[in-house]
């Protein structure tokens, strides 16, 4: 498994930031996994997506990229949601979703299509992951979201002086914007949700999982109950576990053969 | 000239950062430096300050740091002008000035005392350097501050809507806070300045520099002049030049002899 | 968990190294670790070898290392068994023992005494941890062998044409010296057992395990029985597995409480 | 200019190994280089090999590679001099031109053809380069060959015990082979010439310089009276200077445009 640690300058960022990418085309010759028939079909694309505090260096499921033959990639989202920041050089949805879908896409030929490429996230990346999918669904074919950070109507009450001990008012609007506009924004899953079925557009395969004693559970129900109203097509699973590696772990081992099996 | 790569979880900014190290301490057993008098000296420290849209990968003077035996330690500020923004994990300021020094401190034993530690900087490291030694004049001996962004008089001017072509005004009010209140904020190196004279506290030793050819010549001037009115001993170079790395490049050969000889 | 990638120039090896560190230096506010007992004991060092094929990437126990505070230092062996090959640069034992212990004293403050030193290893790695102990028994004060390439009396067997499909006789003869003379060597650890008894000096403290489906099963049985008879005190470990990460998992999970708690 | 640092499993070294590259494919929108004619071009691809003691993290031409388009890859040739020694795991020179060549043109489109893909090297790897296009001659269409360790001559009069303070006999035959047979082995850049010669074979674009005050002068000399006399088409350059990056980089300066324009 080839690991690449690529620093490249971010036009979205206005900075040099770094990514990591793993690719499995060095095997062995002494017998790895040449006649793997995931290899004959050619190599899909992973965006995988790290939570609040996390960066590139996230944990990655080397083992089934092998098995099932696909590329991922690992950009350091930072704090930033995913999503596009009211600062200059914040526009982390921009960055993910189209220049860095576009630099692998031109370095590498790959994630060409969006049957080619997926994007997957923990916790605030499983905000992500669903996020960007809505955004992109020309770009992104499949979404798989664990654990996720559907905080917006939290972030829609939130004034100034507000810190809830994970992070203040200022940064809550750093990132999604004014706060009281924030539901009908576009940095809003469900307001996209709506926007794709008014336009009539394709939906992006929707995986999303939440353990039963995660604090976030009932944020992903009303997700998933919304999903359902609105007619959209998805998968949710959910399962004993917290807001941990465990039951991120066992969401991957699930999903990975479903998403590229 | 050893290099290190370091990657720590930071509480200032809370995600895991990145940072660059240089040490001379491992010198080829076939002739290199042992007889050098800076090495008895013991190993001083620089913290090296990149300017907007750079990274720790900044350019280092690798030949210098063996020749004088300091070490170089370079963080990534993103581009959040070395001070503490408004948002939670934001603190660029607290990061570098408590945090990256405390653990430098505590894992290499090195930049113990103020005498040892000293910081540089470009452009907006420039702003920077100046910033970070007059906030912990404890910390820092010594300032050395090239090309300097000291932009907080156009801060104060800057309203909702403003944008440079650098950034927009969202931008700078994360890095300074409400530009109506930067002037008088310890975001203000001048300020800074006042409170230690009033304090009767020592200054770093500051070094200053500026092309003439700098659009930001007239900001540098300003600062100079400022510290003459104030009575703060300071050095203060112009020679020709623009805003770039050949300008940066002849301070660096200027003054690191003067800094650490 | 600090994660440091450092590259050095290596006057044993004559060209510039990486190796990597992890150093549980870097808690968070919000809770870890802060009353751990082991923290306050002070961070002992635990020297980690690859096998064959590997590098200094090589999986590293990073949860027991944050439990029992030790850092971990994972050099890039290459293929050298970890012994001074006959090569100029091909000085492998030289290198691990005393210039990169040295390095990290010097550079860290950290495996100061063979109280705090230990060394562990995986196959090739297995036989350098043992091979090491023995040869720098003042520097390293335990060494934790699983499923060692304890090889040394087939290499003595080997004869010029000679290939197993691993590697070729020049590759051993690079590694171990001449086969006809490598028994009497310091490259054979029941030599330097012998000379230490011979010495009257005290032995490291010695942890042997294998998978009773390995290989290499017969060559650690033989050490053991080696060990027995010699009247050297060590802990020899048995159990169902072969020659892989689940079983050396499983040594690393029993033995790191028991090295060092 | 995007840096990737690479770590593939490598089956000739039978070892994970790390390389660079650099790609000048994230260029500013605020107006760098689009307007280049060699970005309309294509992309050539330039190996650049490290001498002895160097590693991956050479030097590399940043700018010039920005401005005539093209990739750089910079692999660790440890001290292996470019060439298929007699061990296991020592074949640098199929890893270079075979396993590298071939990683690079899969995984990133590049280095196609030998039009497009040429060999630069320092000292041992200015040996490198030349003996890598005259060894492969269909892959690589220029070599570029500064200050080169043409050394074959005095290999071949190395006999066991031999010293020369930069290695030992052991060292040399490691990588040359026995040396009583290098000269008509194809590790003789000369035996190739012929060979290329007798099969009416293309050769590659040659270029050829050395420091007057080089102390590998002569063998270079040698090597330009042998091409000029086999009647092979080249280009050769003295100029003052010593062994040192301060020549290299005045060759680096003086051919790019050259080799790229």
């Amino acid at each position: 498994m080839a690991n690449l640690t690529i620093r490249m300058y971010s036009n979205c960022l206005r900075r040099t930031v770094s990514f990591q990418m793993f690719l499995p085309n060095d095997p062995r010759e002494d017998g790895q996994a040449m006649e793997n028939p995931y290899v004959k079909r050619g190599m899909k694309t992973l965006f995988l997506l790290h939570g609040y505090t996390g960066d590139s260096w996230n944990w990655v499921p080397e083992e089934l990229a092998v098995q099932y033959n696909f590329a991922i990639v690992v950009p350091s989202g930072e704090n930033g949601f995913w999503i596009d920041g009211i600062s200059t050089g914040h526009e982390f949805g921009k960055f993910l979703c189209e220049e860095l879908v576009g630099y692998v896409r031109k370095t590498f030929g790959l994630a060409k299509t969006k049957e080619d490429t997926y994007v997957m996230g923990f916790s605030m990346g499983g905000f992500g992951a669903l996020h960007s999918a809505l955004a992109y669904p020309d770009t992104f074919g499949k979404a798989a979201a664990w654990s996720s950070a559907l905080i917006v109507h939290e972030v829609a009450g939130m004034t100034p002086g507000y810190d809830n001990g994970v992070a203040n008012y200022e940064y809550y609007r750093e990132c999604f914007g004014e706060p009281s506009k924030v539901l009908e924004s576009d940095n809003n899953p469900e307001t996209l949700v709506k926007k794709l079925k008014a336009e009539g557009k394709a939906f992006p395969e929707i995986f999303m999982a939440c353990g039963t004693e995660d604090f976030l559970l009932e944020r992903n129900r009303e997700m998933h109950r919304f999903l359902e109203e609105q007619g959209v097509a998805h998968e949710y699973w959910e399962d004993a576990g917290i807001h941990d590696m465990v039951f991120w772990n066992k969401c991957v081992q699930k999903y990975v053969p479903v998403l590229f099996g």
